[in-house]
C-alpha cells in the first residue's frame, strides 16, 4: 500500500564534512544527502524540512526534519533504507508517522544547543571532535555570571551575526547553564530560537568572561547596545551541537 | 648545555590514517613520524624505540618508546617541540629523562590492550571511532566464560597471525576481563607479552563465542590444537587500542 504520510525523522551528524544543515550552491549539505537518499528510494524528489539551519561544521545529536512522502515502507524500513545511501557521519535514528500538520520548523516550540570547550596543554588524540579545545585555563565561574544576564525575553542583536533579515531580534532564552566537570566546560542553551551565529556569539562573548577579558556584568550592557561590535567573538563551530528539539 | 640523555615517550595516537607503529617500506607509521619530529628538531635521525609494534589501524592510549637523544631541551620542551610537528592524530603526552638502561621494549613486563564493541542497529555518527560495530547481540556471559581458559601460561601458537618468526610461542596472560556498560562490550587483555595478531586473534574468537558460533569450553581445545585455522577470524583493527605497558 503506497500512501502519503508525513514522516519525522531524528536526525544525528558530525558537521565536519558538510556546510551546514541547508542546502547550499558550492559544499555539500546535510539536508541535500538526506533528500538525494529519499530520492534514490522513492524515485521522487521531496523537499525536507528541517527545524532549522545548522552552520557549516556544527553537529546534531536531535536535529528533526519532516516531509510528507508517499512510500509503501514502514518507518524503521525507511530509516534503514535511507541510511543506507547516507555516509556514516549522518544517521536517521528514527522515523516515525505524525499527523499531517506537523512541520519540523513550524511546530517546534524550544531547541537546546550544548557548546563543549575542553582544556588542557595538549589535545589528546582521543579527545571528543565535538568539542573545542581551548588552551587557557577558563573560569566557568565568571561565565556562569555572564551567562545569567541571558535568560529572558531580550533583543538579542548584539549577538546576531551580519547578512541576516527576520523581522524581530527578540528571542527567549530559557536556560544557559555553564558547568565543568570530566575535563570540559559545557555551556547550555534552550531558547524559543535562535538568530544567525547567536548560539556562536554569545559562547564566544561567555569564553571572554572566562578569560577575564570581560567582565560578568558587561552583558547587561552588551544586550543593550543591540551592537554586534560590542560582543565577543564567534566561538568556533566545531564545538557547537544541536542537541535537542521539543514541540 | 646540549648533553645526551635517555628519553621516554608516553605517546597516544588514533591508528586509522596509519600502516601502525613501525616503520614499513610503503606506508606513513607513527614511528616514522616520531623519529622525523625529532630530526626537524635535533637535525639528527635517532631510532625510536617502541614498547612494541600495533597493527596498521591499532590504536594508542598509552604506547611508550624510548631514545637516548642530545638536546638543550628540557622534556616539557621537547613534548611541545614534537607534538608542533606530527599531525593531530599523534601526541606526545609526556616526555621523561630516564636511567640509560631504559629500553622501551627490553624493559616492558606487561602489556594491557583493550577491545570496544559497540552494539546496536544504527551506528552514531557520535560513537566513539575507537570501539568496532557490530550489528549483531553478543552474548557477553559467553564471552567471559571463553576468556577465563586463556589466563596462565599458555602456548597460543592457535591465535599467532602467519608470517611471524618467534622463539617461542607461549605467554602469559596475567588477566582478561569481558564486561558490559554504556552499551560497549570491553575486553580488556594484560599479558607479559603478545604474538603477532594475538589480541586480535582472541578478541575474534570471543565475538563467536559471543554469537554463539562457538562454545566456550572449546577454547581449551583450541589452545591445545596450536592450529591457526581451529580458532575464530582476526577482529578488525579498528576496536584495538594499547592501553597501558608497565616496566
Amino acid at each position: 500500500m503506497c500512501r502519503e504520510r508525513n514522516f519525522r525523522f531524528l536526525i544525528q551528524y558530525d558537521g565536519r564534512p558538510f556546510c551546514g544543515w541547508q542546502r547550499q550552491p558550492n559544499g555539500t549539505s546535510v539536508q541535500q544527502l538526506i533528500e538525494e537518499a529519499i530520492e534514490s528510494i522513492t524515485g521522487v524528489q521531496y523537499v525536507l524540512h528541517g527545524s532549522g539551519r545548522t552552520d557549516s561544521g556544527v553537529h546534531a545529536l536531535g536535529q528533526v526534519a519532516s516531509s510528507s512522502i508517499t512510500t509503501r515502507l514502514e518507518p524503521d524500513e525507511l530509516t534503514r533504507a535511507i541510511n543506507a545511501h547516507l555516509p556514516p557521519e549522518i544517521r536517521v535514528v528514527k522515523s516515525s508517522v505524525v499527523p499531517q500538520n506537523f512541520h519540523a520548523r513550524f511546530s517546534a516550540v524550544e531547541k537546546t544547543y550544548r557548546y563543549l570547550i575542553l582544556q588542557g596543554d595538549i589535545r589528546s588524540p582521543f579527545a571528543p571532535w565535538y568539542a573545542c579545545w581551548i588552551n587557557r585555563k577558563l573560569d566557568e565561574g565568571a561565565m556562569a555570571d555572564a551567562a545569567q544576564y541571558l535568560t529572558g525575553e531580550h533583543d538579542f542583536a548584539a549577538f546576531m551575526g551580519s547578512g541576516s533579515s527576520v523581522k524581530t531580534t527578540v528571542r527567549t532564552i530559557k536556560e544557559v547553564s555553564v558547568r565543568r566537570g570530566g575535563g570540559f566546560i559545557s555551556i547550555m542553551i534552550s531558547a524559543d530560537g535562535f538568530l544567525k551565529h547567536m548560539v556562536r556569539n554569545i559562547c564566544g562573548t561567555l569564553i571572554e568572561a572566562g578569560k577575564g577579558v570581560l567582565e560578568p556584568g558587561q552583558m547587561e550592557r552588551i544586550l543593550l547596545s543591540r551592537d554586534r561590535t560590542s560582543a565577543g567573538p564567534t566561538a568556533p563551530a566545531e564545538g557547537l551541537t544541536l542537541i535537542k528539539v521539543t514541540y
